[in-house]
């Protein structure tokens, strides 16, 4: 039966062409006075988009810092570097201008400059958020979907702890997304985005619960859409129709909509196995998610078969053979075939990392939180099961 | 190619059972201290939902009055009253409990009480908002989607003109959508709100410029969701699946999911033409829709025959027979047969009235706004071709 649900988006997403331009006047419109301008690399420089942004906010007579260096799998000590800065120069609002690292890093910032005291407080569970400063997006690669999620992710470098944070502090004001901004991504980076995205709808979909047909109807519709765009992509990465079709796909993925209905909470467990992974070496986060999915889905579908058999039938468009553990393998195998058609890595070491007996282990007891938590929906993983699934995926 | 676009939904949703006994602690959250409590029927009394809201109200220690007494296409007349109590009794929140009527009629009692001076300037056009005092919906009829919508309708009944407001400023601050509210809504009610839905979509779908694939695939999936669940809810009523995927359905219809990247407006055009049959006769307006679409469908599909196809190879799996002019017809029909398997008019006469040839002129003068105005993306339709329009959907 269709589950009680909140749904809240109260992100105010500006889509399409040259919208990089519509940041000061929606900075100011939603109260901004000084900025702190959050960045990674220095392509945001070179491409002239930090200048465009900046020029809109001159022209709104709004101030600004600049922070860059955000690294993927964004750290605490760049996020303590943001809140001694925004303190000192007395910002009121957060932009970032990237993608998912940048827009965590960006709400992690305006989580400690609200509340003070050590941010990580709150991604250990340790204190309760009062609020967050007002803060926003400017995308730059279609992948987290944090522009529109109430998530963000840190890692502390100290023990390589990476920890999300869910709270309804953590939405942005405002999304700015330009398709064109993404035409310069590297393949790998794109792909890797790609697979994020559909986890995000996927992760919602894998539940124990029964789901609300909508929703499936919908997250169905997202999926084909995506895997569609993503082959017209490996061809021609400045298709405008592609690009724009698999940006807003990421922000609807992970904006609550895929999951309506559908029970308390989602399965992630596949997201907490690779956020293991992600805080252990730097990988790319999609192409740890898709390393993982394919052993994660073998290691649980037998606990309800006909959930990922549907999965088939509903995005895949594979025929009913009348027996649903055989269909439900179907529809993995498919999965991963989509991921290997998109040159994304379907085990550990294709990732190029090779953990060893103790950082496996580790793996799985940080992901268990010592033994005390069991994530996942269609199967609640333990220690074990955690550790297993890391060793099916080597890929040896 | 996919256009620019805004996409702006605040409305925190509360989706499911029991759901109205959140609306004390909702209204809190909100700022409210005063309420004024807004409906229609006593059908809203008779079955104890309005005691169990004034009791979540009073749990939390708001304050209320009430107004009732909302009719279908809701008046101007009742508005002002509503403005009135308002400001007599220094309500700071409306909360209307009802369908969309209801829904519309606190929109305008806000704007009122917020700006001042007379309401219906703003329907006008003739004074822009400022603003609006707080308000939110309890939903009791699947339909209008006015509780996630920036719009509303009111009927003067001085010339019984009807017209609509679409204003960020008639956003929802939250939105209780329990499923079982609506088991004891009769099947007429419950059909003609269900074309209402679909026409929400479809009124974004069928547009002039190049739409966005993702946006197409959401409504096709929508549609298809809400035309399978209507049929269950012809033999079981009560079936709460059924009730909780159209209700989610009707908002989703008309938050501007399924117009995103859709051309600037949509076409509208059988929205227009019903107006001024809903302003004349007290038709249910869904039921209004179906009378019109099929003849203004046919009026227009040579304009670009290929959108009504894709319409009918994606939302009724019609096949593609090389000829668009015929899968277009194919579509039309395949749609007209859909409001007649719901037992929904597919003309005028079939609501039950019959304009004389003075009315037909005087909706067609109305609709194009003395010949000032020409509603229609897929074709902008002057004062003539709504002549047209109204003279072929007579059914004669």
């Amino acid at each position: 039966m269709a589950s009680n649900f909140t749904y809240y988006t109260p992100t105010e997403v500006v889509f399409g062409k040259d919208t990089e331009r519509e940041a000061g006047r929606l900075v100011k419109g939603h109260g901004g006075t000084k900025v702190l301008l959050h960045y990674g690399s220095n392509s945001a420089k070179k491409t002239g988009l930090l200048d465009r942004v900046a020029a809109s906010l001159k022209a709104e007579g709004i101030d600004y810092v600049e922070l860059g260096g955000v690294v993927p799998n964004p750290r605490l000590s760049k996020v303590h570097e943001g809140i001694k800065l925004g303190k000192k120069e007395g910002v009121d609002f957060i932009l970032a201008v990237g993608g998912g690292s940048v827009i965590d890093s960006a709400k992690a910032i305006a989580y400690g400059l609200y509340n003070g005291g050590e941010v990580w407080d709150f991604y250990e569970g340790k204190r309760t958020l009062q609020g967050a400063l007002p803060h926003a997006a400017i995308v730059t690669i279609a992948a987290a979907g944090s522009e529109m999620s109430n998530s963000s992710v840190i890692t502390n470098e100290d023990g390589w702890l990476k920890r999300g944070l869910n709270t309804e502090y953590g939405r942005c004001r405002f999304a700015i997304m330009n398709p064109e901004l993404l035409y310069t991504l590297p393949e790998y980076q794109t792909m890797s985005g790609i697979v994020d995205i559909m986890l995000h709808t996927m992760e919602r979909y894998f539940i124990i619960e029964e789901p609300m047909s909508l929703t499936d109807d919908i997250a169905a519709a997202l999926l084909k859409n995506v895997m569609h765009h993503a082959h017209i992509l490996l061809k021609d990465p400045k298709n405008y129709e592609a690009r724009a079709n698999i940006m807003w796909a990421g922000s609807l993925s992970h904006n609550g909509l895929t999951g309506a209905g559908n029970g308390s909470r989602g399965d992630w467990a596949c997201h907490q196995i690779e956020h293991e992974l992600g805080g252990l070496y730097d990988i790319a986060h999609g192409a740890g998610l898709s390393a993982v999915w394919d052993s994660w889905a073998r290691y649980v579908y037998k606990i309800k078969p006909e959930r990922f058999a549907s999965f088939g039938y509903k995005v895949f468009d594979l025929p009913k053979s009348g027996d649903a553990d055989a269909d439900a393998l179907s529809a993995i195998a498919a999965t991963k075939a989509f991921f290997e058609s998109i040159k994304m890595p379907t085990t550990i070491k294709a990732l190029g990392v090779n953990p060893t007996e103790e950082e496996i282990l580790d793996m799985a007891d940080k992901c268990s939180f010592g033994g005390t938590r069991t994530p996942g929906s269609i199967k609640a993983l333990d220690r074990a099961d955690i550790e297993a699934i890391y060793r099916l995926a080597l890929g040896d």
